[in-house]
């Protein structure tokens, strides 16, 4: 933040308002305080019979990679909605939410990921224009070093696994770095 | 918005961009996109044998209502971590965090509260800066009627009826506006 967004001036300071604990942008013009807060993503796991979609990214950053439908949450709508949004926009693809699945924190890039699990309604799929290639994976067709994040890399994990068992959980946890990967550090839900 | 944060122009404009689908702020100077989204506000439900802590607001909106420990997210933290930040700083207590328990969306504020249960680990606790007062309730001497937000309310509702059957699960729904009061409308999770 280079100019305050309400009055224009230049004149910002980044420290830690009156009662406050830790530093904001304020703006020394009209005193203006502004927040910055993480910011939610939402995607979900479009399964069809035994497989799971995914899209290959036509966009910055990871170019390339394979990922699930996901985005950035937008005002005015539910964490649902912007799952079933976004898997239309990415994928062209219609699903049936089935429940919350995991909730990701990435506290280095000030993000939650919340990812959903869910059913295709139909097989008229097709990359988006945010995607390259939109195509159905069995488990052992994922192509595991070619997915965009670690939160999918995860996600899947958790998803094949718990497949296996017909069982599914919600799953809260932390992406932390070790060395070069994301690891996922699970939070136990205890009684 | 007024003025571009980036280099301080009043030529803003909310127009949708170019491959986007809905209205942005657009600087006419650098091109900037100013994208808004959705807060996360964290709290958790500390309980202490057959009683849960509540806070009486010192601060606006709803001032002198109690509430339970809750506040906005920060960047470089997790979900988890902000639970008992603000839990420390508007009780000054000290919790274990025992599970993820509601996720709600409120669209027309852009806000999505996640709620952890959690334990109380002493009675050390008292009001922070935030606070009037910090109590222990029962569930009959719960002051419904000045409870602050209907997320508190309806977290403490599906709180209270679980307790009952000693079985928790993770709620995940929607508050809407009807006539004057916010209705939970719950999402249920299928197989």
């Amino acid at each position: 933040m280079k100019f305050c967004s309400q009055c224009g001036t230049d004149n910002i300071r980044w420290e830690v308002p009156d009662g406050d604990n830790r530093p904001r942008h304020i703006c020394g013009g009209c005193n203006e305080i502004h927040y910055q807060n993480p910011k939610i993503v939402v995607g979900c796991i479009p399964e069809w019979e035994d497989t799971v979609l995914l899209c290959r990214r036509a966009i910055e950053p990871r170019y390339g990679y394979w990922t699930l439908p996901a985005g950035f949450m937008e005002n005015d709508e539910t964490t649902s909605e912007a799952a079933e949004r976004e898997t239309l926009e990415e994928a062209n693809a219609r699903v049936e939410l089935l429940g919350l699945y995991t909730v990701m924190n990435i506290p280095h890039t000030n993000q939650v990921y919340m990812m959903f699990r869910s059913r295709l309604l139909d097989l008229e799929f097709g990359p988006g224009t945010e995607s390259l290639e939109v195509k159905l994976f069995r488990e052992h067709e994922i192509p595991w070093r070619e997915l965009a994040f670690p939160t999918i890399v995860h996600t899947l994990e958790l998803y094949f696994e718990e497949r296996r068992k017909a069982q599914f959980g919600v799953h809260l946890g932390d992406i932390v770095r070790e060395s070069h990967r994301g690891v996922f550090i699970p939070r136990r839900q205890r009684d």
